[in-house]
């Protein structure tokens, strides 16, 4: 069976406000259960892990009950980095025969269950795939407030989630020294260091991750132009 | 005198409607208006040059009027690219004396009066200054499909506009083999590559360029939240 491992550990102070941002509602209902909803709708996962803040683990296993989620199997304490969260979700995952696991940020409700299902089926043939889109802006590499390099914007992707591999091969990934340090963006960049070739499935820009008090509102519009 | 350019050729297709969508409204008022309106509010710069559609310049400066902008200039007719737009743009600047031209997409509104300032300065004292933000997600270099290259996202910026650069050294720039071409995208590209150091002032995220149907959307947002 193919596993979701859903990151949402962080307590998010950027967004404002007391609550971690995962808990907090868009249209009334809380943003990690937005997020789950999508992979309850896809075809490719059977299994979720959630990763969250120690001390919310049995408020979310209520709310996931509220809300009806049926796959929704187990939920963990994260660590002090993303990375570290990625880790404790995988090692739950231990002795549980998991096929692809889809390494998914709690904060991108706007998944749709398509990519999802997309990007684990490309895991599926070539052991590593992630959703990502092109890159619209002018990217810059910059050194003491100087622009060193500007890439070709064509050959430039903004990477998503879900970050979908096989278990075995993501395990490798995070055992690699230095693996759980604060300056690993994403698992894809690991499994990168190892030397396995990553394929890119294209998502949109509607998959975003919502961060600051403004992606809040762009959310709730976001929301209501679907509905 | 400082002179901004501000590049308005596009004919906007992505962002749906029938209108070129610098001329659609954003909460009553079009936004190349509101664009130019941070313009007027800024220190540094004492004139402007749009760059339109041909054919829309007429009512542009109508409009200009309607609307009490005292720092319009004038109104040329665009070019087939981005570049070719801003070469026009430049052209109808000899002889005239400018000092630091600023280059700024007409679809950004949301600049602030006080980051154009800041742009401008730094340009003033170093020949060459672009306002960015830092990258938020993480950027992949892409080829076939496949990964290739993850850039480290602490060097990483997201080039905005104003563009600003010493009037001479912007001309230089553009008069290189190649300079008007549809993968030229933007002017610091071109002023990297006469070897010119290009300095990076801090902007923020608010700075969007208006594109998509959603974009829209979003700037109805974010002008509520200024109000």
């Amino acid at each position: 069976m193919n596993v979701a491992i859903i990151v949402a550990a962080g307590r998010g102070s950027r967004a404002g406000g007391a609550r971690a941002k995962q808990f907090r509602e868009i249209s009334g209902i809380p943003i990690i259960i937005h997020t789950l909803a999508r992979f309850e709708l896809c075809e490719t996962v059977g299994g979720s892990v959630v990763v969250l803040p120690e001390g919310e683990r049995e408020e979310f296993l209520s709310l996931a009950e509220t809300h009806g989620l049926r796959k929704v199997s187990r939920a963990v304490g994260g660590g002090a980095t993303r990375a570290e969260s990625v880790w404790r979700g995988l090692r739950s995952l231990e002795a549980s025969g998991a096929g692809v696991v889809a390494v998914h940020d709690g904060v991108r409700p706007f998944v749709t269950p398509a990519e999802i299902d997309r990007t684990v089926r490309a895991a599926e043939e070539s052991g590593a795939a992630i959703l990502a889109a092109p890159a619209v802006e002018t990217v810059k590499e910059v050194e003491d407030g100087r622009v060193v390099r500007t890439p070709e914007r064509a050959r430039l992707w903004l990477a998503q989630t879900p970050q979908c591999f096989r278990y075995e091969l993501l395990r490798s990934a995070y055992e690699q020294p230095g693996a759980l340090g604060a300056d690993v963006t994403d698992c894809s960049a690991l499994v990168e260091r190892l030397g396995h070739a990553v394929r890119v499935v294209e998502g949109g820009a509607h998959n975003v991750k919502i961060t600051t008090p403004r992606d809040f509102a762009l959310a709730e519009v976001l929301l209501k132009s679907r509905q």
